[in-house]
This record gives C-alpha cells, structure tokens and sequence, in this order.
C-alpha cells in the first residue's frame, strides 16, 4: 500500500487503528488565513474557484501553517450548479442567484451535463493539487448534496425560514422529489469525476438536511443521498456524509453505506458512536470554541479526542466550518492538542 | 372543579383524558392577523406590550376568530428585561439593545427587582384578560428562558453564530454561569407574580437553547430552568419547558420536573413521546407548513394528533412561532382538522 493509504486519515476513515485521530476543519483554506485574504486581494471568489493554480496555492496553504492531516479541495458547493444553468453571484450578502427556481418549469429548464466537460477546471485543479501534496497529505473532494443546493436553487440564495422551499414541499413534494433526483444524477457524476481525477475521499456537505422533519428527511432527502452514495462505492474512496443538525435523523443513518459520519457541535459524540455502529465519526468541537481560552480549546479537543477513540475511526474537525474571525493561535493550540493526544 | 380546570387544555397538560388535543399556536396574537395589524398602525409595538387595554384585546383576537382552546397572554420576553436596566428598541430588524452586555461589570450592573413593582404592566393585563376570557379559556402566561435572555443581552439582538456569547461561555463560563442564575432569579419571581394575577398555565422558552453542546447544555441551561419550575411547582399551574432544537438534550429533560415538554417540528412526536416518559408534550407542525396545501396541512396535522395520542397528553401547536405570511386560511383549516379530529 502507498504511503497516502497508510496515512492516519485515510486509516481512519477505513477504521484501522491509529495513534491518534487525524485533524482537519472545514474551510480550513478560507478567511481566517492572511494568506488566503492575500491571494483575494487579485482575484474574486467564483474565479478563484475556476482557476486551478490559485484554487490549488489556497488548498495547501492551511497545510502549510498547520500541517492538517488531509487537504480539501477549494472550491464552492455551489460552483456545479452553473453549467445546470443556475449561476450564483458571490457578493458580500452571500451567494444569490438573479432569478430563483420556483416551479415545474423552472425546475424542468436545469439541465445535467457531463461534469469533466461542464466544470474542467475542477479536475484540472486536482491533477494539480495531488501533484504538489505528493505521497504525504491525502486530497478529499466534495459536494453539496441535493436538498441542500435545492434550498439556494428555490431560495436564490441563503434563507432564514426557506419559506419557498418549504412552500413546494408542502405543496407539491413530487416536485421537490424530481429536482432532487435530477441534482442527485449531476452530484453522483461531479464526485465520480472528482475521483477519477485524484481525490482520495469524498465528503457530501448537508449543511440544511436539519430543517425537515424526519419522514420528510427519509422519503425525499435521504434516497437520493443513499444513491450518491451507492453510486460511489465501487471507486473505493471513503464517503463521508456530512449532515448538520443530524441528531433528529441519526437513526435513519445508521444503514446509509458510507465509511463516516460528520457530526455537529450539539450532540454529544460518544452518542452519536452508538447510534452509527459501524462508521468512523468526524468532528464534533464547536467551531466558536476557537474563540475562547487556550485553556478551554485544549480540555475541550481532548474531550473530544477521548470520545473519540470509541469508534471504529475518529477524524478530529469541527462541527462545522471556521469563521473567519478566529484567531491563528486558537488554530494552533487546537491542530497542536490533537496531534499531540495519544490513545489510552 | 371549575369549569376551566374541566378544558381540554388544563386536562390534556394534567395528564387527563382528552377526546381530542387542545390547539394553540405558539405568536397566534401577532402579524398574521388583519385585526392585529390594524391595533399596531395605532401603538408600537413595545408599548402594546405595556398597555394593559390593548395588550388584552389582541391576545383575545385569536381566541374570537379561530377559537383557539387556550389564549397566551401577548406580551414579548424581553420586557422583563427593562427593569434590570436592559432596555431593547424593537425596530424593523428585530429587537436590538443599544449597550450589548460583554463583561463582569456589564452583568453585575444587571439589577433584579420584585416584578409586581417593575413591571406591574403585566399583572393589570392578566387581569383583564382572565375577566374577559371568562370560564371558557385558559390564559397561559410566560417568559423567556435565562439562557435565551442572555444570548439577546450579550449579542444585542439577534445573531447568526452567537460570537459573543460564546466568547464568554469559552473562556469564562463561570461568568455565564453568574448571569444566567440572576436571570433566573428574575424570571422566577416573575412568572409567580404571573401565577398570583391569575394564568392558568405557564410557558418557559428557550428558543436559543439548541445551540450548545449537551454538557454545556446539562452544566449551565437546564440548572438554571431546573430551579425556575421547580419554584414555580406549589402554584400548582401545569409548566411547559419549549426548547427549540431539543433533540440532542431529549435524554436530559427526561428527569425535569415539568408537566410539558415543547417539541419542534424536527422530531418525530412518537420518539419523543418515548423519551420523555409521564409527560404531556406539545406540538409539533411545522410552522412553513401553513405555506402548503390544505390537504398536506390535513394529512400532517392528523399524524401528529395519531402520534401525540400515545403520550400522558398532547397540547396541538406549530414546532415554532407561526410566521407574518401565514394564510388565515391555512391556520382555520389547521384548526378544523384538529378540533375535528376524535382518538380512536
């Protein structure tokens, strides 16, 4: 086995013993760097997701600084919409789409497309990041899942209460059922080319699965991620869900064949242990701990770390992403506790 | 026994057998009502809640026009706040506090006081509203629960990430701490005064509770609400302890002395049932729901009125605030599906 397959991230991922849980964090290549701010300063958000290079130098920059156990590719969850015909405008109020889906004819009007043609750039970008991470630090792809790009599709961008979307599901859930099959087919084919390029694990980000019910979340969300996720298993790579605010659902995930599970900030994770027998955990310190004490950081990671170890994989991360306001040397303290924890 | 013990209402919070579930919504006196609107374009809205007259007239508004089984007392949970010297301005963008409280000094400058004196707005408008709401339907009362307050007192408003409170329950929790049982100090005192002017059932929210992690959670909330209900117990009013997000703290609330647990709409109402042994519950609509079709309306709100049948007693109520849009024709046929609906 290459050394990449021996690193402790992807060990932990397939549930093999490790020393110590790997560490990375969400948007670990973001606002809160210098350095990303620096490389902003030339370029905008959504070129900066098309240009392989610049995508690739904001990648390996919180490796760099902090020598995080896995990279992830930068780019949006957004970003493979555009070729379906629904392109995001990323100003300061967050992404916002001109003109949002609403119904059957809106819906009927995205089209699917082959992703190594409708979004070249991201391949491009992790031939060139696997190229300069080497045999050392393993690259993990990613998308939203369907429910949630639906959301900004229906809402044409963030939203308190997603009145609209929740409007055709209530309405007319069938209608909802088919933009999410149809998201799923685009998804399940953005992350094949996403492997088949290089990455060696994929993470689905659910970050608004947590505002349904939890018969709606198993009739109209779960199946299509069920699917995506079928319909990676024969890459091989480990698939990690990432759904914020599971707690409500974890029981339904407990048959979802994927090698990990994310797990947010609010639930205590020796809980989520037991209720996902079988599957590596990620996570779960609240991302706002890093604007607290060192003291309070550190009790708070190994807590963490300890809960951890009970699973068949533990891969340390946030329970979801960093903000920009938080300090370096919070991050440093954090990667520097988890890297120095050690299991009983 | 009067006949306002006799309501469904009383009787399902006691555990009694119910026909069928008492209805009510939790801001059913609010925007979504023509008459409402029509009271506002004449008194803003911190001085409605400071009006005895007017406070009355819109917490019957609902009660006359869709004979909702039990009334709750309009007023907002920030107003107690004022006499501890926390004065909010409501304007366009939601409650907002010109002075945030950030440090040792801001929360020692925080003053409690006997509420009768502070606020004897309140108990004038109980009267009244018991008077006109005769023996027919109950008046719940309620307040804000310390650890919500507190996050509106150190953000100043609402938030997205909560970044100052956190900063202090991350570095100085012990501070936290301090606020939050001066907090309940208050609104202990306060809701007893409530009781002595008359409501027949009380209502703590803690809207912003689900944001922690469950430690913290079981360490610093529910102390803090554990001490409020349990001094409210030999009033003998039914208490309900509503927490958004409960889900992760479920296992924790089970030993809360309470009558009644709210349930949001994330949940599935018979898992909760089960995890909160002997207690009545009470939701769990969605509030967007009332966006939908009336016949998803009807199909939704006869499987909760199905699966709240399993508990001691099921109050029926949106999983959250009922929101300014909402069609008065949604929430009559809410109603009629409930109030028509029979256990088997």
């Amino acid at each position: 086995m290459s050394d990449l397959q021996q690193s402790l991230f992807l060990k932990a991922l397939r549930g093999e013993p490790v020393p110590r849980p790997p560490i990375w964090i969400m948007r670990q290549a973001g606002r809160y760097l210098p350095e990303y701010m620096k490389v902003r300063e030339a370029i905008s958000f959504n070129d900066l997701c098309r240009t392989p290079e610049a995508a690739c130098e904001v990648t390996l920059q919180p490796i760099r600084r902090f020598g995080f156990d896995a990279a992830i590719m930068f780019s949006d969850i957004l970003t493979p919409l555009a070729p379906m015909g629904a392109e995001f405008a990323f100003g300061n109020g967050g992404p916002q789409l001109a003109r949002p889906l609403r119904d059957e004819r809106d819906f009927a009007a995205l089209r699917t497309y082959p992703s190594l043609d409708g979004v070249p750039f991201v391949a491009e970008a992790i031939r060139l990041m696997k190229r300069e991470l080497g045999d050392k630090t393993p690259l993990i792809g990613f998308a939203g899942a369907p429910f949630t790009l639906a959301t900004y599709l229906i809402e044409g961008g963030g939203s308190k209460n997603y009145e609209n979307l929740k409007t055709v599901l209530y309405s007319r859930p069938e209608l909802l059922r088919g933009l999410l099959e149809k998201l799923g087919d685009q998804i399940l084919d953005y992350l094949r080319m996403q492997v088949a390029a290089g990455v060696d694990a994929v993470q689905l980000f659910d970050t608004w699965g947590g505002i349904l019910h939890p018969a709606d979340y198993a009739a109209l969300v779960l199946p299509v991620v069920r699917r995506i996720m079928d319909g990676l298993k024969d890459t091989g790579v480990p698939r990690i869900y990432f759904l914020k605010g599971s707690t409500p659902y974890n029981h339904l995930l407990r048959d979802l064949d994927v090698e990990c599970c994310g797990i947010d900030w609010t639930q205590d994770l020796s809980l989520a242990i037991a209720q996902l027998p079988g599957k590596a955990v990620q996570g779960n310190l609240d991302p706002l701990c890093l604007f607290g004490s060192a003291e309070q950081i550190r009790d708070r990671a190994l807590a963490i770390c300890r809960q951890g170890a009970a699973a068949p994989g533990h891969v340390f991360n946030l329970g979801h992403g960093i903000l920009p306001q938080a300090s370096l040397t919070a991050v440093q303290t954090l990667v520097e506790t988890v890297q120095g924890f050690t299991k009983e």
